[in-house]
């Protein structure tokens, strides 16, 4: 870890950037603002954390977002009032998925807020804590810094940032930031996750006794295994027990989806029915990191009794309802991978993998999940694929199978989320999107902060022209960092998630048309290879292209019916007519 | 005054659009999301208030914010919690500079906050307030809706709205905005500006003493002015007295600037030299709805005492210091009219209009300020203007001169509000900038609300490269409803403002190069026309081309250095090198 001191000593923004530094913050995301220019001073003259300049906050924070969930911690920087308030939402989406990062927020001198002066981004009345008290409201800690306090209230932020996975916000006076501050001594490390003995012995009993009963065991497996730190423990387990096992959307990505035990994606009656199946009627269903939200379970049309099997949250578990607090989720999935060595010595060890245990023959799930038959790809037609339109089932089978171990694939919400959730990825190979704040234009700015956080990477960027309207100028800031991704622009003239949930034809679900293979050169990027696709063949040949170059940006524009949807969508509405609209 | 009710009878949805419908509204700006789809059925089916869904809620938001400046009433519909918070930094931008205007965040139903769903745009933890704490910190009046209040909700709020002139909120969950309402009776009127008569005569006579006893009368209009509706009021005032006046920068239009009196814009130090010396030495300074913030008085250089002279407010009056409460601004400014017709009754009237009255010569004040030699084009060179490069001084100069009473010029802030507001406009143009809350990007949304607010005037938008990147997707909403203004596009390759604030080549002042040519057709303008201009002959013919073309929208790419500033800023820097530094 290397530090950083000015030629003044170190200030408090110093002191700031190199605890992210610590923490493996290498950009730092943010919109100049006057408040904060003497500040990013001291940022550019960092020798590790680089500036980031977006072209709006939103994208700047919708960026660290995206870097924080790569990389595990995100950082933000704004202006008082007018920029803090533009990236609020993007920080409210981080606190509901669990991304932490840190917001710094730098204003006036505290001399112009005794004073109270009328300056700008202020409101006007002297209240210097309005944003705080609005900010309050989508972080997990938070503070005004000064000088006399500032090291130890932004060790208590990032402390907190880290237990809870959650963003945190600091308000910097501009001279507090640049005020000095004593030589640093290291992070005391974020409170360890204290493991309760007597209750992780009362789980081990509860576990062992569930797990020796089961007829079948299935895990299914969601985000919260990687904000939490057990995507090793998860794999240990699934190796051990060689369970089949499957993710919700907001976990995707979350296991090697090469791997035979893999079932798929699982979305309520959303899911392919396989999935659906072994899930829901597993004997022993046991969850590891899961948030039942409505976008994931398919507006709740899960049949598991969410009160029954083994549920390992952050920091507790429970087996059939009773709760065990005090196991934090990486010590629960190793107890319960020691107990299924233990209880079944034969199929310890990866040898297994793959492997059903015979202990408990399933008359309901698959014993091989991943032979189980199933169409994967869309249906034959009669016409040759250079003149067969292209249909969402088409884009995200093409889509899917074009994904690579070195792909990170960004997705926003509605049909290009719902649309390549549920295919399989190669072992590797990331996934980025935000099913739960659902918040339209994230992937685009997450993408920039995604191949920021990991440039061995490409990105891959998968999103509609009504979402891609609200963030389309970091298309921009992309470009200037000298980022390549891929972005298959879905044409589908508007809201097509929105069309069928109500207003099939209404005016309110349409957007102005833009002219999409114009919009990345008119916004800065150079050179960019731009492509269409209205056909099968038209698009299997875009994203041959699109792969094989990787020296420019690619921009797919690929055009659907504004009326076609995923089939997942198709799914949700066979399985359940009820919850096909798609509201709360 | 049309009330509209739907065959199912009036919901909670079609009452608010009728009591909007009745303040003026006829455009409600927002954009669509799953949780209001059903609502917005009810406003695209109402027959006067209009839908218009705009790229992002940002910009939805500053053009309900440019709505209500024009037609005194702006609203604004967005979806629970992403829509809502992305729209947070514009309507606190409105609160500061106190356009009224209807926030109404539609969310899910009462059933799904009782059972604390984890739905998507929630936070997941069950609690639905979350969103409504946060903007109560930007609104003057809010409430949740319940189909026993609903009635009783909105005109609470909406009468807050009149009385303060600044946005409310409402939340609405879904089910509530179609749940049925008794007939409506009319909104009640916002409680009448009492009078307190008492208050009034006792400042009717320290006015008439302060008035009787002036050497020189100077009158400061602000926007409060506008706000407060008294305008009226303040014209009578100036023509009663012919007394020298200046407005702020918030201010600019609330006064005919082509009349005899008109001295220009005053802002401390950065004001022309006889405006400052007009101001500042006034033996009376008259100040008409005047808020003293920093980016309207050159950094607080102004040299009037505030505590002295005749201070009217919007609800209370002042003579040296000495407060007179409820007295609303229009009472004040009709007290002091009476007055001057009173004590000076040879100049009463609109006849002597312009007139200096003889009983108080000015010594320090010229008599006839319009007449005061200025130099109101720039320096001659001897280059020939086809080779002169743009300055921002003749860039300015230029555009000021192509102003036409049928315009409503739309200024971003920076440079490009520093550089028109001293332009003298002629009679009926409007002006639309937002000097205090200075959130960049403001200002090209809010075109889009102004000019539907008055379609009978030509919206002349002046913004610069690095604020148009915040909001450009706007200019597809622009030519999606019709519009076809003046864009001049001052691309001077970042934020100059900045550059001479602080880090005068620093690289977080730089911004992604765009074409900007290339953007309009981009992002959905249909057949602009283009034009680009580096010298000042360039200009004077894109100028004239543009003024004439009315079928289209007219982006004018204006080049000028990065490092050159309109005139008000060197004057700053020449009057108060201290203040050069725009920053508090």
């Amino acid at each position: 870890m290397k530090s950083h001191r000015s030629k003044a000593g170190t200030t408090v923004i110093d002191h700031i950037l190199n605890r992210l530094n610590d923490l493996g913050v290498r950009h730092l995301f943010g919109v100049a603002g006057d408040y904060n220019l003497a500040v990013l001073d001291h940022v550019v003259a960092h020798p590790e954390v680089k500036w980031v300049g977006a072209a709006s906050e939103l994208g700047a924070a919708y960026a660290a977002d995206g870097y924080g969930r790569i990389r595990g911690f995100g950082a933000l920087l704004t202006t008082f009032g007018v920029g803090e308030l533009s990236a609020i939402n993007a920080v409210a989406g981080s606190y509901t998925e669990r991304v932490p990062l840190l917001h710094i927020a730098v204003g006036p001198t505290q001399a112009t807020e005794r004073a109270g002066l009328t300056v700008h981004h202020s409101m006007g009345d002297g209240d210097f804590d309005r944003f705080l008290r609005a900010q309050r409201q989508v972080v997990c800690a938070d503070a005004v810094l000064r000088p006399d306090n500032a090291v130890m209230e932004i060790d208590r932020v990032l402390t907190a940032c880290l237990r809870e996975s959650r963003p945190g916000y600091l308000r910097v006076p501009r001279d507090v930031a640049l005020a000095a501050v004593p030589p640093r001594r290291p992070l005391a490390a974020p409170r360890q996750q204290t493991v309760d003995q007597g209750s992780l012995d009362a789980f081990r009993a509860a576990a062992r006794a569930r797990l020796a009963a089961a007829k079948s065991v299935v895990v299914l497996a969601d985000f919260l295994v990687d904000r939490f730190h057990a995507r090793s423990e998860l794999a240990d387990l699934l190796r051990a027990g060689a369970f089949p096992h499957a993710v919700l959307a907001t976990g995707k990505t979350v296991v090697d989806e090469s791997a035979p035990g893999f079932l798929g994606l699982y979305a309520g009656a959303m899911s392919e029915k396989h999935v659906r199946a072994a899930v829901d009627r597993a004997d022993l269903l046991i969850r590891a990191g899961v948030l039942l939200a409505d976008m994931t379970t398919g507006k709740f049309t899960h049949r598991f009794d969410p009160e029954a099997g083994i549920d390992l949250g952050p920091r507790s578990a429970k087996v059939d309802g009773a709760v065990f607090p005090g196991i934090p989720l990486a010590t629960g999935l190793a107890v319960l991978t020691d107990l299924v060595r233990d209880l079944f010595p034969a199929h310890s060890g990866p040898a297994v993998a793959g492997h059903h245990r015979p202990e408990a023959p399933t008359r309901r799930v698959p014993a091989r999940p991943a032979a189980v038959p199933r169409r994967t790809t869309p249906r034959r037609s009669r016409l040759h694929g250079s003149l067969r339109p292209l249909t969402q089932s088409y884009l995200w089978y093409a889509v899917g199978s074009a994904i690579r171990p070195d792909h990170t694939v960004v997705a926003d919400d509605g049909t290009s989320l719902l649309g390549i959730a549920d295919r399989r990825f190669p072992r590797g190979a990331r996934f980025v999107a935000q099913p739960m704040w659902a918040s339209i234009g994230f992937s685009l700015p997450a993408l920039l902060g995604a191949q920021l956080a990991d440039p061995s990477r490409r990105g891959v960027l998968l999103i509609g022209d009504g979402a891609a309207q609200l963030t389309a100028q970091e298309l921009g800031t992309i470009s200037r960092y000298h980022l390549k991704p891929i972005v298959i622009l879905v044409n589908n003239h508007g809201y097509t998630i929105e069309r069928i949930t109500h207003g099939l034809r209404a005016p309110y679900n349409d957007v102005a048309r833009w002219h999409w293979t114009k919009v990345p050169t008119a916004l800065g990027v150079s050179h960019p290879l731009v492509l269409r696709a209205r056909t099968r063949t038209a698009l299997d040949r875009a994203l041959a292209r699109a792969t094989a170059t990787t020296d420019r940006l690619v921009l797919i524009e690929a055009f659907t019916s504004q009326y076609d949807v995923p089939p997942a969508l198709k799914r949700l509405a066979v399985n359940r007519p009820d919850k096909a609209r798609w509201v709360a």
